[in-house]
């Protein structure tokens, strides 16, 4: 037997959303629970994939069941498809398996034409409403199956009104409307060079074949890309019996919700308009009205209405957002689906639905998207205000949140300027590690260069501050302060406004509102924090972005990169002048001034971690990141190491790498300069024998981690390093401290032979940044240059960096995972790349059994909410 | 039972290499063969090992073996060990699996101390004899046991003979030797702070200590990481009781070779010294006799000798080099080896060993080094004249081959030289594509930025010309045409040569010869043949290439570099025009100008391989490759293009990126402008056309290779352009031709997704350079900086670029290879990165079931011999 492809709704039902796609599968489920929903059917998701491997056409036998199926109905309604005396005429809809804007959305009253418009006009005794029916839907249909732009025919309108000497569209009587659609046929003709298509099998197959193709529009492919939604899935096609709100005052339309969308109200929320088509809501010509006033218009509808809205939120137990009409004083259901929600409202909703004893606690977990928390986070702009904002420029969204303050174009005068109690927004072409202070200082970081990885935008998501990195529209000039975009200039003290949530760049001031975070939130975090199975760690380098994570619940630091300590004003000196050093003894002397700082860190981290767990990286990246590249900073570097320009000039020259990515870095430096490694020990060691003096009951073991290992044998070398000069420390000291040396998994090779890199490593944690940079080989920063093109062809959905790449990273990590604990059963795992903080990449993670995720401040609450949810999926 | 770790030189053979190290094995082996030895045995190498592992101590176990091994040589001696009236004195010699230089050789005369040597003397009736052996024995256990340094000794004796007034050694009597024993004994406790050891014993361990220590001395290590050596294979050490060829005129030691080591003929080669020790053969103050002369001192001896040669070699099968010493009448064979030799003598040796019976076709091509073939295809500095001749300067040895001639510092000079006839080095601080005539005109290329990968590197190895790259001790002036070197300035017209085999430089002119290809070469070459299983094919982006390769054997091309065509002065206008175009159009007609002269190569090459397989290679490198970076140049190209310079400097500028090796390029150049993918297919296309329609009878099926895949659905887009545009023009050219579309496995990711990319791919190739970058990501333009470090520090033993990683990216190369078979049991498999022409990479891939590696043409022969000895082994 031949597979299907045509379902009725009555022969679905809500567990078959991938088939049916989510509003296919909820008409069915709503017919088989009884409620009056207009019938129709539904052609399946598995016609869609059919459609593009049949290389974009609809077979034969597709259409034979769509005929067979349309019979069915015309039996059931008692109505004939293109019969003039008694017509079925129906809507299209698309609906994929998860709601997807960018899509054809609906084409209402298919099945007019010329004959058929009669006859309907008698049958309603309405020439109006026929007219306007057939008018509207010439319009819909040229515009959505065959791509004759609307306005086009709005133009037309206007024409009409014009000559008529009307304004409104419904000052036109049936007449006009009549004039209107032959004029409407005639344009069409003249742009296409044939006749608008009158025969409603055809314009239905055309109807369904314009949804099809809508799968795979730019729009709909840039929100599957953000959504992790696979452009295998397909979408489906609901055909449906028209029922008609504008058939006079005892009909109607309207949407509603079970609860309040926006602040999780347990209170019935919508809006209807009597004597209207859907699109007559949306038009917003007339003021509808809240639903609470057809208690009055028809009360009857409304307790049945209401009724039903308590029936369909306990059967799906979720908060509901339907859409229904009323024909002639009959109520009709025509979409239910779980309501989208603000984050605040979903976690209202969720606690409310578990104390009603609706749902249990793993349901209510499950119901909140992890990264919706992101926006209760960080400051946002004020959304009455952002309306009517227009962006300057846009560059990417590097780091969330809003803010808004005057531009400044160096980091000094930042730090002035936030010492004198203003506001400012940081601009600069590109930061550097001098700017730490001034970023601190501001609002908000807007950059000219730099990708996703760029110093500002790593160092601005490690401070949950908000970033705007390689906004190349603009042009800058930091010497004179001012920058130029769109030939408007803006200077030194102009409001600006960034939001790093969209990469949005505005040209004035936008309040921002610091987002509310309500009991609920925490209620959701206990109970995820029951559910969960992976830690969840943070990384952080400095004391305060410590303590932000701990109160966001964060188990222990699974990255400190040590390297970020070294940028401060004071110590890079130091940290330059080792650099610069010509001996190891040199080289020993300036590590010596920076053994103190880094030791204090430490000791400040543990105290903000309280004996948990912190991971210490050392030092990670190519030298050439901590010395100057302009002349007359070089000048003051030589002049304080009293050396020659050309001495440094020369140093800087020889850092210089073809491919700084794949070189001189990680551990290769602490191979090159052991010293360094001694330093760190010392640092890390003496730190927590003075913090285990103080607090005799913490269990704490530090984590000495050694970056971009590739092979067991560089890991032997430093750990030896690592353990001669700890164990020394801690025999000096006459104190008990166990401390664990482990590695960072993040060259391809040492996943290859991790079995091998398990007898000296005691915890792996994947930098699956370095990572799927390597496997994929493509350079983070570079990759934009590509990565547009690849997106538009379908190449990748998804971007790689954000979401872990299961089928290769993935197998390097799961193979990593499998052959270190095959060497050391007890192998620590984690993984510290951004990823740990992205919940698909998260559910991943639990999947193949890691201990830890490992993510930024302000991702710890996502973390948490997609470990929980992760458990529940693999229970 | 306890492990053995030592072996009577009774209890071993010649199978026993590994446990007995080369040289203890075959003193078992002649004593197993009744030859005469003098006895002794052999601490295994499992012993060294042992010591490593103890942390550098001999433990007592082995300890106390030696102990009963020196018992059992003392009964078996009938003399003792440290006992004045009959003296045992024995030899300690280093002896590792492979002959190893730059370990510790040799001590003789060890049991000697004040008390033994006037026994010793007493018993040979020859003081003389006696305090020469044990002034000798000093000096030699104080320098390579405990390093004090021979020369210092040299001083004591030079003191003496002047104050005896005397001119040689040989003039200083028993009672001046006496004296000197005292001198060298206070010299030694001054430096050493404590007498010289006189326990025979503890100077027996403190020797084996000493040859255990040496094997992991630099320069051992070195010679390890240059011959693949492990150096988890330690050394044996082989104490062996002393005979003394110094005793008087029927005493002598000599060498012999049973063939000649220079020219292969077979006839015993040797020299011998009467009444001498072996030092003073290689000292040279007295001249040795040729072999043949001994027939006439000492003809019962010679007779015998020449019988226990012919022995060996028959017992061997292989040409040997032998010692031996003569003690009052009576013949010694102190070793036996088979005889180091010069490639030439290796192929005819090894031909005359199968003419005459004595082995099979598949020894003889087992016994030739594939590496060593390297020299007969270069031309190389006349010996006797590079002598004289000291660098000046040394750089990476990164083409191999030598070349002299006068120094020119831009890439025009070479070629208006070479046309007068003149022979050139041309010297740049790098290589750009604009050098290739320069370079091709030049004898040899030096340059002193650059890796073994660098522009010149690449190019020179291509052309098999002779290049030293990155000598960065030069400083280097192109505008006045000069460079400078340890405060020597050099001209332009100044001699210089260059060894691209050792990367040394010299300053002045040294005559090169090329080397004679011999007919046993051929014949050699041929046998190979017949035995291996993988195919050979080359890398070759010129017709010149080709032929010279196919000269040397290819079956094929593996991989034809379409970016190297573009260089050439006419080719990179058009190349730069399209990289510069604005629109689509633009670049179509740029690309239209380089078609032709594309297919016209194709076409040439296709002519050199007679039918042969040609795989070409898309566009790879990135584009700024391509572009010029000065403004001169920019400016020009701006006239050319009729362009303003900032719009050149603009394009420049965005075609930089942070590291071009993981950025845009390979297919996702195609991806971006999939016409440079249709120029390229329609030249590979068009090419093959005319070909076949010119040669009827060749099956020519062109493969197309699309780069740097990474993902199926990279190479399913390129492919779909390629086959559209293929199936197209064979179409509309009316004949009938297959062609084939593969990829190039380079990225991690493509191996480890290998299974889903040979769903469309038909062959594989793997390009193992890109490959090892990424498996252990760094970069091989930056390695330089810090892999010296790691070879220093044993991390890495050796270049993963030059012998294939087998743990790492082997285990990539494995995995996809079956991944790939999986889904296409017929996928053609192959390697084209550099360790295509390396033998233990060559013998991996025929070891995982490749079928054919390509290397450069100078490698090819190494190649056939490495392929068949490969098969050999896994037969």
């Amino acid at each position: 037997m031949s597979k299907k492809f045509v379902y009725s709704f009555s022969e679905g039902n809500s567990t078959m959303r991938e088939l049916l796609g989510g509003k296919g599968a909820n008409l069915a489920e709503m017919t088989s629970m009884g409620l009056p929903v207009p019938q129709g059917f539904t052609i399946s998701t598995e016609a869609c994939t059919k459609y593009y491997e049949d290389g974009k056409k609809i077979s034969e036998e597709i259409i034979t069941e769509i005929e067979e199926h349309l019979k069915k109905l015309e039996s059931l309604s008692g109505k004939k498809f293109g019969d003039p005396k008694n017509p079925l005429l129906v809507s299209v809809r698309s609906g994929a398996r998860a709601s997807m804007p960018g899509m054809m959305d609906t084409i209402l009253n298919l099945g007019l034409n010329d004959q058929v418009v009669q006859g309907f006009a008698e049958k309603t005794q309405n020439d109006r409403f026929a007219y306007d029916s057939y008018r509207r839907f010439i319009q819909m249909f040229s515009d959505v199956v065959m791509e004759l732009n609307k306005k086009n025919f709005e133009v037309i309108i206007d024409e009409m009104k014009k000559e008529k000497g009307v304004e409104l569209d419904t000052e036109l009587d049936a007449n006009d409307l009549k004039e209107m659609v032959s004029r409407f046929k005639a344009y069409y003709k003249q742009e296409k060079g044939e006749d608008f298509p009158s025969e409603p099998k055809s314009q239905l197959i055309e109807a369904v074949k314009a949804v099809f193709r809508s799968w795979d529009n730019p729009r709909a492919i840039y929100y599957r890309r953000m959504n992790d939604i696979p452009s295998s899935w397909g979408t489906a096609v609901n055909v449906q019996m028209m029922v008609f709100g504008n058939m006079g005052n005892t009909s109607g339309t309207g949407v509603a919700f079970t609860r309040n969308a926006a602040t999780g109200e347990n209170k019935l929320f919508g809006e209807f308009l009597m004597n209207a088509q859907g699109e007559d809501v949306v038009a917003g010509i007339r003021t509808p009205k809240s639903i609470d006033q057809l208690k009055e218009v028809m009360p009857n509808v409304y307790d049945q209405f209401v009724k039903i809205c308590n029936t369909l939120e306990d059967h799906y137990r979720d908060m509901q957002d339907m859409e229904f009409t009323i024909e002639e004083g009959k109520l009709y259901m025509l979409q239910t689906r779980n309501g989208k929600r603000t984050p605040a409202a979903a976690l209202k909703i969720a606690c409310d639905l578990v104390e009603e004893g609706k749902i249990d606690k793993e349901k209510a977990v499950s119901m909140i998207e992890p990264r919706s928390l992101d926006a209760l986070l960080h400051p946002q702009f004020d959304a009455s205000k952002l309306k009517a904002a227009t962006p300057i420029a846009s560059g990417l969204a590097a780091s969330p949140g809003a803010a808004t303050g005057k531009a400044v174009f160096y980091a000094a005068d930042a730090v002035r300027a936030s010492e004198n109690g203003e506001k400012v927004i940081l601009i600069r072409l590109e930061t550097s590690p001098e700017d730490i202070e001034g970023m601190d200082s501001a609002q908000g970081i807007l950059t000219v260069r730099g990708g996703m990885t760029s110093h500002a935008a790593v160092v601005a998501r490690g401070m949950g501050k908000c970033c705007v990195s390689g906004c190349g529209e603009i042009e800058i000039n930091e010497e004179e302060k001012w920058f130029k975009v769109s030939g408007k200039t803006y200077k030194e003290g102009d409001y600006i406004s960034i939001d790093g949530t969209t990469g949005n760049v505005y040209g004035e001031a936008i309040p921002t509102v610091e987002a509310e975070i309500s009991g609920y939130f925490e209620k959701i975090m206990t109970w995820a924090d029951e559910l969960r199975r992976l830690k969840i760690r943070t990384n952080a380098d400095t004391p305060r972005d410590a303590k932000q994570a701990v109160a966001f619940g964060a188990e222990g630091v699974g990255l400190c990169r040590t390297e970020h300590m070294f940028f401060e004003a004071d110590r890079i000196k130091a940290m330059r002048e080792m650099i610069l050093s010509k001996t190891e003894d040199q080289r020993k002397k300036a590590l010596n001034k920076l053994l103190p700082m880094q030791q204090k860190d430490f000791e400040e981290i543990y105290e903000a971690l309280g004996g948990k767990p912190v991971t210490v990286r050392f030092l990670d990246p190519p030298l050439h990141e901590f010395v100057p590249t302009e002349e007359a900073e070089q000048s003051e570097l030589a002049k304080e190491l009293n050396i020659t320009l050309e001495e440094v000039k020369a140093t800087v020259a020889s850092l210089h790498e073809f491919n700084p990515m794949m070189g001189h870095r990680g551990c290769r430096l602490a191979v090159t300069y052991p010293e360094i490694a001694v330093m760190q020990t010392t640092a890390v060691i003496n730190a927590a024998i003075n913090i285990i003096k103080k607090h005799s009951d913490w269990n704490l073991v530090p984590e000495i981690m050694i970056p971009l290992v590739g092979d067991i044998a560089e890991l032997q070398y430093v750990k030896s390093i690592v353990v001669k000069t700890a164990d020394q420390l801690i025999k000096d000291a006459g104190v008990s401290l166990k401390y664990k040396v482990g590695t960072m998994i993040e060259i391809p090779r040492a996943a290859l032979t991790a079995d091998e890199i398990a007898k000296d490593a005691e915890f792996f944690s994947f930098g699956t940044n370095d990572l799927t940079q390597m496997t994929f080989g493509f350079s983070r920063d570079d990759a934009g240059k590509f990565l547009e093109s690849y997106y538009e062809k379908k190449i990748y959905e998804q971007d790689p960096f954000a979401r872990l790449d299961q089928n290769g990273v993935g197998k390097l990590v799961e193979m990593a995972s499998k052959l270190g604990r095959k060497t050391r059963p007890d192998l620590h795992l984690g993984i510290c790349g951004e990823h740990g903080g992205d919940p698909s990449s998260i559910e991943f993670c639990d999947k193949v059994g890691l201990d830890y995720v490992s993510c930024s401040p302000f991702r710890v609450p996502i973390a948490r909410l997609a470990a929980a949810q992760a458990a529940i999926k693999h229970k």
